[in-house]
């Protein structure tokens, strides 16, 4: 069941960055009225979460491939309801930059029902025998993967967002409360009720996804522990890191991606150049990019001379410390180089920007990476097995790369077939998560009578702890 | 390297006990002083860690082994120090079950020291490749487990407690500050003296692990988010719930053990008197045995008049609901009843004390179980074995065991050589947890300047994705 389709005028982009801001600040919450309506909400949710734990896989798989069937059908009204939330927005000046991710067209659409249908066909994550050890005779363990429970999903404009995360919630026997923007409310709820209205033709209870359509209805979502078991943030580092903030239930995602790519004294200097291009260039948006690059002093002279301008070449901004400054004296620059300061070094440009520093050694850089790196994804490139290995196991990173672009962190081009998000935490999942982000473990012991009083004692009976 | 022993009067049982509360109501804390002092130390013992980190399984069981033998060395020294503790806890007039605790004799020192060298035999849980995978011909992916960093353990009077937790510590590679129980500040020293002398003559060094004794270190030590990756609480419900309220770190632990045992109505009578016997009053202090009996309708004419009167012969409290009671109308029993009220549903016992409460079938008892229960472990007794299984799949909690005692939720029962702590989240690890809650892992990806941009696009190269 959806919460009504709010009336409100979709805010524009500016007040809705605005709005972030002043919920980021606006703490302790004041939530009372809609934290009693969402909880009887979140309840609902989570008994139809129960059924749907108790699915088999192949009555997963069916719902999977029915909420296909049913987007199919339903396309005209979701492509409808996508193109007034695009009108409403366009009349309230949207940037180009999210109107492209607002707009759904019959393409995109049809793309997100192909996704669906390879969510349908992933190997199932529940179920699976982790541990099957005798303690005695007679007397069974198991450790089994289950689902987690509810997932809670905020994310941003995008509309297809609700396909992928619905299906891979439905997949891996979670229900799922899904919060968009507010740009997309028509979509969303579209999109909602065609999940819903082909979930209704299987065996899984419609209620498992459930809607919600207003900003305090958000704030509300991250007091509810009672109800949910994971919070999955899509948005901005400061979004990202105000639900960290402001929530008990665990988080899955990442606030800051800070990488950076070292390149060694025995570097090949053109595989160099090609990496540092790749991982800053190729699309600087993304949590993988780099954000400042290291170089060994012994090779700053030879690379930062080709690499600073092809750089340039390809319109980015180099700031870089006076080390670097010195060496590029007598190179010809397109750009001025801009002196990078301190904040530099700490800073996720998320741009066509990159820091530049040059280090006296491995020591220097593990080092520098340790305190400015945010542990997502980090390179070096050299020709020097050792070293590589040695960069490897000091550097604290979720993701540590040798001789090849930051840019592969990432849970489709590690095979995973999904990805659920990037995590920074130290703790497991960490790095790209796949579907084994939505589930959970049981212990589940099985005996004829057995009691802890026979094995403990002077005539205490051993264990056998056979692996079964 | 330790701080200096405090000369501060250790603090009675009593006081102790209201200390705890008063820590638990005094927020925000004033830490300043000591944070700057200890994060100087955390620091250290964060370096000390990351060279830990690379040594080999070999070193790392060596390093144990050489802490097994000094403590053997010291045994003097540290019987001694755990002497001036025990002398000064009397004179205040510790509690006998406190002092018993604190206690360090020869014999428990050489068990200890026994649990240290197994701990040594134990696999190694470090450098295990979790995935193996070929993205594209010479671009391969490994997810490798590691050492999570530093772990926080607080723990109290148990000075054994060291012991075990420095020796797996060093084991999976991690660093450890600890912090003991105010009584057993000289054992704690003085084994720590010990353990970091073991340590100087490995090639791990002893800075890994650091000893705080003062309370305001703890509070401080919640707040190192930036050197602590994992915070191990060991102490009462009250204190692990502020440890968790308090603190960004992750925390290994459980505030509550509201475990059931039910009994179905195709329950083996004599089974199920015994489990609950075995449930309850084996060890009533643990977080395993169980607070509330619950039990069907149909079952409860011929079981209550059975089991009551056995629980009553061990000293058990039996608190009724008013359908048991009318139940035992007819029973002659030793004790008078006790009128369960709401409260005894959601309460930890920890004591001879047991709830219980007839339901009409076995949703009522798993949606009791699922509103009071902590996810810590429930039980069912019945000859159905679908009964069971349906049981096993609706009740959320970290371990579901039919036919057995809750009592068997263990790490050492389970076989896993060592407990590190049992966890109620409902994120992994959950239920016991041993040496592989001390490790994370790491994504190492090795190219040959392999390109982001090579894969995507029109003419996008395919991925492999080959399990090696």
């Amino acid at each position: 069941m959806t919460a009504s389709p709010s009336t409100s005028v979709p805010l524009t982009p500016a007040d809705r960055d605005r709005a972030d801001t002043s919920i980021a600040e606006s703490n302790p919450l004041p939530l009372n009225v809609p934290l009693a309506t969402l909880a009887t909400l979140a309840q609902q949710t989570r008994d139809a979460a129960r059924q749907l734990a108790q699915c088999t896989t192949q009555e997963r798989k069916a719902a999977v491939l029915a909420i296909a069937e049913a987007l199919v059908a339903q396309a005209p009204e979701i492509l409808a309801a996508n193109q007034a939330d695009c009108e409403v927005a366009q009349a309230a000046g949207i940037a180009p930059a999210l109107y492209a991710r607002l707009k759904l067209d019959a393409a995109k659409l049809q793309a997100a029902i192909a996704g669906v249908r390879d969510v349908a066909e992933l190997p199932d994550p529940i179920g699976a025998v982790q541990i099957h050890r005798e303690l005695d005779t007679g007397l069974v363990l198991q450790r089994r993967t289950c689902p987690l429970g509810v997932l809670g999903v905020i994310f941003e404009a995008r509309p297809d967002a609700v396909i992928q995360i619905a299906s891979l919630a439905i997949k891996s026997g979670n229900g799922v409360i899904l919060k968009g923007g507010q740009e997309a409310v028509r979509s969303c709820t579209a999109l909602v009720q065609a999940i819903q209205q082909g979930l209704a033709q299987t065996s899984v209870n419609p209620d498992a996804v459930l809607l919600l359509t207003t900003r305090a209805e958000t704030l509300a979502l991250l007091k509810l522990d009672r109800w949910v078991d994971l919070i999955i943030p899509r948005g901005s580092n400061s979004f990202v890191r105000f639900v960290q903030e402001n929530t008990r239930i665990p988080v899955l995602g990442h606030a800051d991606g800070i990488c950076h790519v070292y390149v060694d004294a025995e570097a090949d200097l053109e595989q160099a150049v090609a990496i540092t291009m790749d991982a800053k260039v190729q699309y600087p948006a993304a949590c993988n990019a780099i954000e400042t690059l290291l170089v060994h002093a012994a090779i700053a002279p030879d690379f930062l001379p080709r690499v600073v301008p092809a750089l340039q070449a390809k319109g980015v901004e180099v700031r870089v410390d006076a080390a670097s400054q010195q060496v590029l004296a007598n190179t010809s620059l397109a750009q001025p180089l801009v002196e990078a300061t301190q904040t530099d070094w700490a800073t996720e440009y998320s741009d066509l920007i990159l820091a530049v520093k040059v280090v006296p050694d491995l020591a220097a850089a593990v080092a520098h990476i340790n305190t400015y790196g945010s542990r997502h994804t980090e390179a070096i490139v050299t020709r020097n097995r050792q070293t590589a290995q040695d960069f490897m196991a000091q550097v604290d990173a979720a993701g540590v790369f040798h001789n090849c672009s930051t840019r592969f962190a990432d849970g489709f081009r590690y095979g995973f077939g999904a990805e659920v998000g990037i995590s920074t935490q130290k703790l497991p999942p960490r790095g790209p998560v796949g579907l084994e982000g939505l589930v959970t473990y049981q212990y589940q012991l099985v005996g004829e009578g057995h009691l802890c009083a026979t094995y403990v004692g002077p005539d205490a009976c051993p264990f056998s702890h056979r692996d079964l």
